[in-house]
C-alpha cells in the first residue's frame, strides 16, 4: 500500500537522524540555551537576512499558534483569519482557550484578500458600538495555505501595507514554508517574507523534522517576555537542544530547501499524471498538497493501492481527495501510484 | 427630542422603584439569601409552570451569557449561535475570555433554523478529524432574536427535539423576553420555553428593571455548582435582595407581561404608521424593535425630531434605521413623532 | 434582632435613592456616556486632586479587581498580594479564571510590610529559573484590610516607591475606602492614595449605594482599552446612569466621608463598649469592623439580641467575632446592644 | 567537566535511539494512532498491572501538568498541592493560565501529609463562606517530590483515601517516577501507584527518553474527552509514533526500571562519599537528586571540576546544592568527582 495522507508520516531525514545519534551523549544545558540553539538561530537570521531578528524553536504548531498569538493580542483584541485556516477549525480551540476570538474572514481557495481585511478593519472603526466588539489585533495567514495555495509578492506586500497602516501585526504560519518557497512560480523568498511579516515561523514537523518549528520575530520589541509565556503554554522543550540540532541541520548547506523542493517535485509530478489523464484539479496547487475530483469509481479503485484524504464529504458521484507528498516521498512510490491511474 | 435608540434609556418601572424605595432600610443577608429573593424565585417557577426548575438571579445580559454558558460547555465544546447573536459580536469576546469558541451558524433575519443545527452536528460527527475541532456543545438561541424577530413553537420544537437527541443544552437569551410573550400572534408561551430549553433567561434590564436577569435552570442537574461560577464571573451580587424585590414585583399581577405589552402596542402604532406613509419594512418584526429603509433625505429630516439607530452603514440613497419602543415608552410620544411622518 | 453581619445590608442611603427617584424617568444614553456619570467622574477626579486622573464605574467588587487586574497584567505576570487578600480567598478564584496567579504574601493583620515586597522582587529576579516562575507584575492592597486596619502614609509611601522602582503598578482596593479615610488617627488622604497608587477603587457598595465601584486610574496610559474589558468582563452596566447618579450624590457635600465617618463612629462606640467591659480585642482596628475574642458564653448570650459574623471555626472555649457597623447603623442600635454586653 | 546539572542533560538511552533509527522512514498515521503507541499504551497497562487503565502519551512535564489538571477540574475548582509543588513554582503560572488556582499547602521536605490535606477539606467546607472560595476540587503530588522525597505506602494509601472520601482525584507528577520505584527502601510500586492514583504519569523527559510523559488514567470514566483537550493545550504531538517507540523500548525488558536504578546506584555513590568525608545532607534523598550543605569554600573548589545546581541563594558560610544523576551518568565520573571531595 502507498501513502499519500500527509506530510508527517516519517520520522526525519536522515541527515538529522544522523546529527541526532552524533551528539546524543553530549552533555548540554536545557530549555534552548546550548549551543547547537545558538548556532541554528544564527543560520535562520541569516538565511532571513535580517540581523535584528529574533528565533524561537516551539515543538509543534498548533501549539505555536496558540502561544504566538496569545503573546500578541492584547485581551480586547481577536485574530483576523481566513474561516477556512488552521487556527479556525483544525486547532480544537486552542486560540479561544487562552482567551482570543478568531475573526473569520471569507476567502478563496484558503486566501483572504487585502480588500477584505482593509474593508473588515475599516468598517470595524466605523460601527459606533466598536468598544462592544472584538477588535482585529493582528492578521493570520498561511503559506502555503490549507489549501496548498500560495500568496504572490503583491498580496503579501498589500497585506503588510494595510497591517501596519492599522498597527496590528501580520502573523504568518509557515508550517509548510518549505513547500512555499521551493514552488515553480512564486515570487516570494524568505527574506520577502521576513521584510513582511512582524513574526512567521518555519515550519520543522512537516518538512524534515521529528518535530519542531522555528518562531522568527522580525519587529523588534514584539513578544516581549516570550520565554515565560512559552513555558506558560507548556511548549517549552526540557531537551532544547534537540530543536537546534534539527534546525541547525535543516539550515546548513540549504538542506531545508533542497528537501522541500523534492516533496514539490513529486507533486508536480503527481499532478500531471492526474491531468494528463483528464481528471479535474479541484484547486491549482503549487505545492506539496495537491486536491482532485474524483468520480467514486476511480476513488474506490485508487483506494485498492494507496492511501489518501477524503477533502470533506464523499459526493453522490465525485469526491474530492488530497494527495500529499513530503520530503521522503520516493520517485519509484508516485510513478507506481501513477501507473494505476 | 424624542428618543427611540433603545429599551434601556429610563430607570425602573415606577412600582419597582416604589417597592425599592419601601424596603431600602430593612436589613437582609447579601448575596440572594434574603426572602424577597426566595419569593420572586417562587413566583418565577410558578409562572413557569414548572415545580423543579431552579432560578438563579444575575445582573446583565453578557454577565448572565457569559456564565451560564461556561457552566454548560466541558473545556473542548464550543456554543453554536447565529453568527448575527449578540455573543457572536457585541460581547466583545466575553465568550472567548472564559475559553470556548462561538460556532457560528448561518441564520435568516436572526434565526437559526433546526435544519441549520441539525446539519451541523451532523457533519461535525462525520468529519474523521472532528476530534481536532472544537465540538458543539450547546445551542445558544435568543428571543426575540437581534432582529426582533420570534421563534414559532414548531422551530422551537425542532431545535429543542434535536439539542435533545444530540444531547446538548438548549439555551435561550431572553434578553427582551416580555416583548416575545406578549407579541401578536406568538404562539410561544413562558411554559413552552421552560418545557423545551434546558437553560433560558428572563430579562429584567430591557423590560423594567434596573437591571437584572433572571435564569431559569429547567433540567435537573445542570450546572450543578453554579454560585461560586456566579461569583468567579463577577456576577454576583451584594446586595441580592435588589434583584428579588424586582422580579417580586415584576412578576406580582403580570406586571412584567402587562408592561412588555405596552411596549409592543407602541411599536406596532409606529409600524402601522410607516407602512401606512408607504415605506418599507427591512424586516418585519411583531416585538419592540422596529427595522424600516429610510430614503436619507426622511432620515435626515426625522433626525430633527427624535434620535434612534442606523442599523449598519448609512446608504447611498436609503438607509436601514431601527426605533425601539418600552415599557416606558409614552403613547403621546409615538403619536408626536409620527405627526412628522 | 439586631444586626453587625456585614456593612451591605441595607439597600441605599437615602439622599441616592431621592436622586434615583428623581431621575428614574429620565431618558439618558446607555454605558456611562450620560451626563450624571461625567459629573460624577469631574467630582471624583477633583475630590482627589488629580485633573488628570480617569474614573470608571463598575458594579461590584470581585468585579472589578478581576477586570483591573486582568488589564494590568501582562500573560506572565501574576499580582502580589497579601495571602489574606479578598482576590486570594474570597473571589471564588475570579483572578485566575482570567489566567493570572495571586502571588500570595505573608502579611500582619491583613498589612503586607515594604519589606516584604521588596524582598519577594528582589528573590524573584535573583533566582536563575525566574523565567519560568510567575513575574510579579503588580501589587494589590486593600485599604482597610480585610481586617479593618489601615496603611499608614509612611508605609504606602515606601510600597508606592517599590513599586515604581520595580515598574510595577500599585493597586488598591478601596471596597471599604470611605471607612479609611474617615477612620480616628489615619494620616491618609484621598489625595495621598490618588498620588501615591496608580489605580484604585472608592467602594460604593459597602459605603452608601446600592452597588457601584469608581476606579480612578491615575497614571496616564494605564488601562488603554478599558471599555471594551470592561465588556468582556460582563461589568459594563446597561443603565450606566445608576452609578453616576449615584456617585454624583456621593461625591456633592461630602456625603460619602460624613456617612462613613458615622459608621466610624458606631463601630468606635461598639469597641469602647467591648474594651471597657474587658473583652479582649482580637485586632485593635480604627475601621467599622471590629474583632474581638468573646467566650463562648458570652458568644452565645449574644446570639440571641444580635447577628455577628464568627470569624474562622468556633474555639474550645473563646471565639473570634466581628462585628461590623456601617453608615446605616443606628445609634439608639448600637446603645441597645450595649445594653446587653 | 562534570555535569550534576540535572537529568536531562543528554538525549535519550541509546536503546531508544537504535529504535527511532530503525523506524524511522517507516509510513504510519499520526497523532498516536499508530501501532507503536498501542503497544506501548498494552505494555504500560500491563505493568501497572490494571486492565482497565487508559494510556496518553504527551511531551513534556508542564504541559502534562497543565492539560490533566484542566481536564479533572470543574471551573470552580482549584488544585491542592504543596507550596514548593511544581505547577505551584516552576511551570510559570501554566494552573493559573487555563483558569485555575493552585491551593498550596504546606509541606515537609515537598510532602504532603494526609492530616494536611484532611484537615484543609474538613476546613473549607465548615466554612459558612467556602462557596466564595475555590473548592479543591483534586490532589497533586509529585513522586519524588522536587526535594527527591518519597511517599511511603502508608502515606500513599492515606492520601488515596482521602481523595475518595473527599470524591476528588488524586493525581501523580511522576516526572522522575523511574528513580522512585527503583529506589532502596521504597515500599511503593507501579501497581501501588496504578491502585491508588486516579491519574498519574509515568515521565520519559528524565528517565531515558528524549521526551515524553505517559498518562495512566485508572479510574474509569475519567477524562473523557481527553483528545481534543491535548489538542487544545497544544500538547499533541503530530508523528504521535514518536513517542510509541520510545514508550514501547522503554517497557521492554525492563528497561525503565534498569536504567533509572542505575541512577540511583550513582546518587547513593555520592550521597556516600559526600557523608563520609563529613558534609551535611540537606535532605536525606533516596533519589536521584542529593542535596548537601557545603561549606562556600568547598563549594567553589568544586565548581572547578564540576557543575550543579545552587538550591536557593548563596548563603553567607554554607550554601545548599544539588546534584542530580541520570540514566546517563557513568560511574568512571562520579568516581572522578569524588576524588576531588
Amino acid at each position: 500500500m502507498l501513502h499519500f495522507d500527509s506530510d508527517y508520516m516519517e520520522g526525519a531525514h536522515p541527515e538529522l537522524m544522523r546529527r541526532l545519534m552524533e551528539t546524543n551523549l553530549e552533555q548540554t544545558s536545557g530549555y534552548g540555551t546550548d549551543s547547537y540553539t545558538l548556532e541554528a538561530k544564527r543560520l535562520i537570521v541569516e538565511a532571513c537576512g535580517m540581523p535584528q531578528a529574533k528565533v524561537h524553536f516551539l515543538v509543534g504548531g498548533t501549539q505555536t499558534n496558540a502561544t504566538v498569538i496569545d503573546g500578541l493580542l492584547a485581551r480586547h483584541e481577536g485574530v483576523l483569519a481566513a474561516d477556512t485556516a488552521h487556527i479556525n477549525v483544525h486547532e480544537a480551540g486552542a486560540i479561544e482557550a487562552s482567551g482570543h476570538k478568531v475573526l473569520a474572514l471569507p476567502q478563496h481557495q484558503g486566501k483572504v484578500s487585502p480588500e477584505t481585511v482593509k474593508n473588515y478593519i475599516a468598517d470595524f472603526y466605523r460601527d459606533e458600538t466598536y468598544e462592544h466588539m472584538v477588535a482585529p489585533g493582528m492578521l493570520y495567514i498561511s503559506h502555503p495555505t490549507e489549501y496548498g495555495t500560495l500568496y504572490s509578492l503583491d498580496e503579501l506586500e498589500a497585506l503588510s501595507r494595510i497591517c501596519r497602516e492599522a498597527d496590528i501585526p501580520l502573523y504568518m504560519d509557515g508550517a509548510r514554508l518549505g513547500y512555499a518557497l521551493t514552488a515553480d512560480g512564486t515570487d516570494v523568498t524568505l527574506a520577502d517574507i521576513a521584510r513582511l511579516c512582524d513574526v512567521f515561523y518555519i515550519g520543522g514537523t512537516k518538512v524534515g523534522a521529528l518535530f519542531g518549528e522555528a518562531v522568527v520575530v522580525t519587529r523588534p520589541g514584539l513578544l516581549p517576555h516570550f520565554f515565560p509565556l512559552v513555558k506558560q503554554h507548556g511548549a517549552l522543550l526540557a531537551k532544547g537542544r534537540l530543536l537546534g540540532v534539527q534546525f541547525e541541520t535543516l539550515f546548513t548547506d540549504n538542506l531545508y530547501l533542497r528537501i522541500a523542493r523534492h516533496a514539490v517535485d513529486m507533486a508536480m509530478l503527481l499532478k500531471k499524471a492526474f491531468v494528463e489523464r483528464g481528471y479535474k484539479m479541484y484547486i491549482d496547487s503549487l505545492t506539496n498538497q495537491q486536491f482532485f475530483c474524483l468520480p467514486n469509481e476511480d476513488l474506490d479503485r485508487l483506494s485498492q493501492y494507496a492511501t489518501f484524504e477524503l477533502w470533506g464529504a464523499r459526493g453522490k458521484t465525485d469526491t474530492v481527495v488530497r494527495f500529499v507528498t513530503s520530503w521522503a516521498t520516493r520517485k519509484e512510490d508516485v510513478e507506481h501510484f501513477i501507473s494505476y491511474l
